[in-house]
């Protein structure tokens, strides 16, 4: 009974090494706390503004409405006409039907319910660890790493080569770790490139609300096409990472009814009341723009004082995000030359935390940026990204 | 890229006939009430009562509190601990730690995760539907059935024979759709032949705390076994079906480990305020106990009409429910002779649909009870069982 194997697909998935990394902070933080110094926190994706008030009470309301009996799996219509409308108005898409959303948990589960569809894949490295240590092997599926070239651009000869033969190519736009927004051409060759080898493509666009400089996200969801799948949440547009509220949007209804089947063998379905307090997220407009408007400046001040305190230190190369709330500095010229293996992915990361900087060593990313790490300015206000940059000066100067 | 086959596991997942059967009855009840007649809904195991006040007070309070974080997956410490608590009290269960409880959306999640550990299994005949027809597939595992004895006494010879080389065996206990409280003797006997297989036991008590006439529910988490997973939801007992909040007790940490890391990857766990809400209803003992008892002493008033009523029809035969809110009564007397194949299995829901009498036919749950059907009380008031009985009189006396 012991030594019994269970199925591979639950075996084989790694827990996150960003847990580890978040464990690893606690521990460090008490201990800088106690020498009266400040531990800065780069190393999650959560967002340290709460959850707008309006949507607080739409929960609470739709709990008092009773809204508390079986959900309807893959969504509930209200809250689907509620999604439709708001990309008619954010991306003057016209042509969707409620047939073509899924509702799910996060926009985690329609990932790891899209990735379960198929049995080969691929991915631009650096990638979203998630997917990663989690939806691959517990699809138990083949995925290859393509990675970006050094200034995040695309190498679309690399693309065509690796992606041939594969069942679906995951496009994380904006993108975590490196903070790149694709650009409308970029978007346009790599759906042709997928659409040429047969491709899906599995679009997630977590950070579709978070983009600078007045920059517009182009979502895939627009593209009138059977082979995309575009993975929308509400955890970071909303601050609301701990709702598990997200939606898949398809134009292949048979995708579209595999994942309603998948959300309802999983978890029967998102609870009704939640799907309330989201579709009135969307629906008040005003309340709505102006929250996603408010975060944007904060994340946007942030993500100057980073970058610009970056750029500063000439070892230090650094490329500026156009969106989501990532950097990933390239730290080649810090790591001394005889460091290797997995001390040299390493090196950055431990020196950062034993400075009291907490932050994702870039293999965690996949396997092409051992030199990179990954900050995240989520959760870290303008002040203390400040004193981060100084005793980067300090170390790295 | 229309004929592309997708995974199987999803592919051949199908749509529970029970919401056919429930949309059926949608239909059906809006013609008989536009007539003047009322339509007595049978159908489904949803319940008619709502969330008591508390637990919706104290989810708002979660959420106000700011619990909209991303919640710990596999369940906050405060929650396990809040279940370690009430499994003391209401079972006398003193040896598990917070490692042994994982917290899923819904028992659902928790049994789909739970199958999905293993490659085969078996369980008895009559069987929830959603196991046969999500879990079986989605887990992709071979599956078979036991039947039940004619008076829903366990075949110990078949439960062996067919058991083994089995991975596991799962057994709802109160029992969907018999309504079957299983003994003390038939638990440890059936835990017994598991063991001497080596199978697991993965123990569906979703109805423990709805059992009639003063019978205690006797929990497999008591045995102090590593092959038992015992999986409770509180949608049955706090009416709190649209939660989608539920556990998995084991004493196998290898298995508890794997059911949190298939939790992390499916949905990255369960809102922190909804363990919150969750946690106050064990807590608040009083107010939780008052509630489960007015629950059970008017689903045991519509058993006992329903009973007496089936009863009093000579040519229907039917086991008195000990728990659960399910009544599965035989109509092999009933049936014509001359009625055989998918006729036969449908001969007695068509002829209750037609007279407004919602129920689900036999076969939803396996294969060797076709003449059954599965009357569920749990949205049934009296007076309209009452009504229900009188025209049963009518068709069947």
């Amino acid at each position: 009974m012991t030594n019994r194997r269970f199925s591979p697909c639950l075996e084989n998935i790694r827990m996150s090494p960003i847990v580890t990394i978040s464990e690893e902070a606690r521990r460090r933080r008490i201990h800088f706390e106690k020498k009266g110094m400040t531990f800065i926190p780069f190393q999650r994706g959560e967002i340290d503004l709460p959850t707008p008030g309006f949507i607080v009470e739409a929960a609470y309301q739709g709990m008092k409405k009773g809204m508390t009996k079986y959900p309807k799996s893959g969504g509930e219509d209200f809250f689907k006409e509620a999604i439709l409308t708001s990309l008619e108005r954010d991306y003057d898409i016209h042509d969707l039907d409620p047939g073509h959303v899924v509702v799910t948990y996060g926009g985690q589960e329609a990932l790891e319910l899209a990735f379960k569809l198929f049995s080969s894949g691929a991915g631009f490295s650096p990638c979203w660890s998630c997917a990663l240590e989690n939806f691959v092997p517990y699809a138990d599926i083949d995925f290859t790493l393509i990675p970006l070239k050094k200034d995040f651009t695309v190498d679309y000869d690399q693309l065509g080569k690796k992606l041939e033969g594969k069942d679906f190519f995951y496009l994380n736009n904006p993108h975590n770790p490196t903070g790149k927004v694709f650009s409308p051409a970029e978007l346009e060759r790599i759906v042709e490139v997928c659409t040429s080898l047969g491709a899906f493509v599995i679009a997630d666009e977590a950070y579709e609300k978070i983009t600078y400089d007045g920059l517009q996200h182009h979502t895939l969801a627009a593209v009138p096409q059977e082979n995309i799948v575009t993975v929308f949440t509400f955890s970071k547009t909303f601050s609301m990472t701990g709702w598990r509220v997200g939606y898949a949007v398809t134009r292949n209804e048979r995708v579209a009814r595999l994942l309603k089947l998948g959300n309802y063998t999983q978890t029967a379905g998102v609870p009704t009341f939640l799907q309330y307090a989201a579709a009135q997220a969307l629906a008040s407009r005003d309340e709505a723009e102006r929250v996603i408007e408010n975060r944007k400046r904060e994340f946007q001040c942030r993500r100057d004082a980073l970058y610009q305190g970056l750029a500063s230190i000439d070892r230090i190369d650094v490329t500026k995000p156009q969106g989501a709330f990532y950097i990933f500095p390239d730290f080649s010229r810090v790591i001394p030359h005889d460091c290797e293996g997995p001390e040299r992915s390493r090196y950055v990361y431990e020196l950062l935390m034993e400075n009291g900087i907490a932050c994702v060593y870039g293999s965690c990313f996949g396997d092409h940026f051992e030199a990179h790490v990954r900050l995240s300015f989520s959760a870290t206000p303008v002040a203390m990204i400040a004193e981060a940059v100084e005793r980067m000066q300090v170390l790295f100067s």
